[in-house]
């Protein structure tokens, strides 16, 4: 798998990476141990600072080391990683390590522990911002506090989860910029 | 624009639709006004009852009527609506009747007051289920109670807003269901 030259995505434009709605994988690190995850089941909450919220369940095996650490990497993978993004779905971390198992390179980011997944196009480091919502929805509200975006890549094709193993990929653009009006977003 | 005949979705499998991460149309009924808004920021939360989470403005004409009725249809377009989508985006329901406007028809929804559109293949009717981090974080928790989507359309070319009045569309499939444990989704 490919990796890629990043550079240091402006966070207030996080939207243009995850408002699409890709499937993310979620990596995270507690106690010397990592873990990777994937996840759909987010949305952005706030333009700036740049607010992240995701669903995770708790009988995951990330889900504690995610809560106690208070800290992930959004990592978003693209059709070349799909065989990847299936086998880290078809495991726990419990008793695999994802990263050897899945060909897959930890990278050290700036803000968090959690490591960032090289062969992703774009990596969010996050922080805890608000844990209020866990207990009754499973609902992690993120502060994303650094983000890593390919130099190279213009139209990821990242992968869109419709269930039972099947997934959309991101095609073609609409480009409707020339009735855009900045104050509608 | 085409209308569509639909059928009684599962409400279950609601996340197929929504999950991908498409723009959506809001329509919402107050005190007999009727409006509709574009929206990007949105997830699902739970499988059954299925819970929808989404974020509105306070700025919209929408929220008040929404956050008062307490009830809304979701609304997903396809690329065939995108001058519909825009054409929302950029006007209010202050000034505007957007059915009119837009060439979309109202139709009734059976479980609440907000009308379906019928030019969207796919209609979420939607009632309030919490609205304790609406003042914190603009977040509407919803349960999904009924479902309306098209009988003959296959794969959506739903539109994925990246901002700036630019969207990607829906592509091809990639199918990995062989490798499908149902126990990870």
């Amino acid at each position: 798998m490919q990796r890629y030259d990043k550079f240091d995505f402006p966070l207030a434009e996080t939207r243009q990476h995850l408002e699409t709605g890709p499937i993310v994988l979620v990596s995270s690190c507690w106690q010397g141990e990592t873990n990777i995850m994937t996840m759909g089941w987010h949305m952005m909450m706030q333009f700036s600072p740049a607010l992240f919220g995701c669903y995770i369940w708790e009988g995951n095996h990330s889900y504690e080391m995610i809560r106690r650490s208070r800290e992930c990497v959004i990592n978003i993978p693209t059709a070349a990683n799909v065989d990847a993004v299936v086998a880290i779905g078809n495991s726990s971390g419990r008793s695999v390590d994802k990263f050897k198992a899945c060909g897959l390179t930890a990278a050290r980011a700036s803000r968090v522990q959690a490591p960032l997944i090289e062969e992703c196009y774009a990596n969010f480091e996050c922080r805890l911002a608000d844990d209020s919502q866990i207990d009754a929805y499973g609902l992690f509200i993120w502060e994303v506090v650094k983000g890593h975006v390919a130099t190279d890549v213009r139209e990821p094709a990242t992968l869109h989860y419709i269930g039972q193993g099947r997934f959309r990929v991101a095609g073609r653009v609409i480009d409707m910029s020339e009735l855009f009006k900045p104050q509608n977003l």
